[in-house]
């Protein structure tokens, strides 16, 4: 386990890399959409290579993991499904109900197509899967899936999105939920079920 | 369905925007994993913005589809698992056998994680979906995920892993696939299930 990070790091830190993250994610976008003349794109080449050289003069040898910081935050920054510096993550900013319900509204562009104009399935599978264990994770105690069931029952298209799980049950060490998404229409296109674990903590 | 694309145009843009992507997947690696000083970090950041500004001199308002060329490929450069130039997509390489199975193996860093040093299970989820509906596509005959049932048997560490699909039935209108990730010591961790349909041809 890493050392905490302290909490006033942790927040300068957040006003430098998300707004960087930011950027590299309509980076994303504009590589698949982009026309621009040849001159253009080798130019912006250059200068992505540059900006890995600057932000490539020091860096960790580990992936980001989970840290803590002095004030009892959790850093989950890397993570591909809703992390701040991972400009992979759209990302889903997951809010908790009291009910142990989770939700995130989420617009995804041309990055996660997979069939012609629509959401791929894998990344429907990835956002109801975090959202599902989203329900199971006790604070320091991360839930990992067991299984997990996708029905896909009307297209995903890319745009807005609604992305819900409900508990179904749970016990100490391990969690059902229930989630589907919702387009903008009201139309539920993927519905879930997930089976997550918590795993005892080492004596 | 857009004209297609000159079979030259296409050689020559694949030789433009593959290094410029890999350059991205390096740079979302990097935002991730940096611990360059603020003055780097902010130089990154404006350098990525002029990148940006290139590129976006000159965009399609549409996410990339399915296109063909003019001597029968098919470009799928947008798609989020396999796609040239999505940054997102590691991207997978899928190998097609003979006998209708399709494998690809492929090397997940830091951007993919979720559980510390793990791959997320979403992940797990995005890439057995693709590889299985891999195994149900048809030339101009795109495979929808029906159903999807994965079981997560072991964690899936970051790093290599090969991931393997074959069809278990099949008829005109649907596949039904499994498949598993294994991990470089041959120990499977997600095993998947999946029925893909292939939509009627409109009329």
């Amino acid at each position: 386990m890493n050392q905490p990070v302290d909490a006033d790091d942790a927040r300068h830190l957040e006003s430098l890399y998300s707004p960087l993250t930011q950027s590299v994610r309509n980076l994303i976008d504009l590589v698949i959409r982009s026309e621009a003349d040849d001159d253009n794109v080798k130019q912006a080449h250059d200068l992505i290579e540059q900006a890995a050289h600057l932000l490539g003069s020091q860096v960790s040898s580990e992936p980001f993991g989970v840290r803590t910081t002095t004030d009892g935050g959790i850093l989950t920054w890397g993570n591909v499904a809703i992390g701040m510096r991972n400009a992979i993550a759209p990302p889903l900013q997951v809010v908790h109900g009291q009910d142990g319900s989770a939700a995130a509204d989420v617009t995804l562009g041309a990055p996660y197509e997979g069939p012609p104009g629509h959401v791929h399935g894998g990344v429907c599978a990835l956002l109801l899967d975090h959202i599902l264990g989203a329900t199971a994770h006790r604070p320091g105690k991360p839930a990992f899936t067991g299984t997990l069931t996708l029905r896909y029952v009307a297209p995903t298209r890319l745009g807005d999105l609604r992305v819900n799980a409900w508990v179904e049950s749970e016990s100490e060490s391990k969690t059902i939920a229930v989630g589907q998404i919702t387009d903008p229409d009201g139309v539920v296109t993927v519905q879930a079920e997930g089976i997550f674990i918590r795993p005892k903590a080492k004596s």
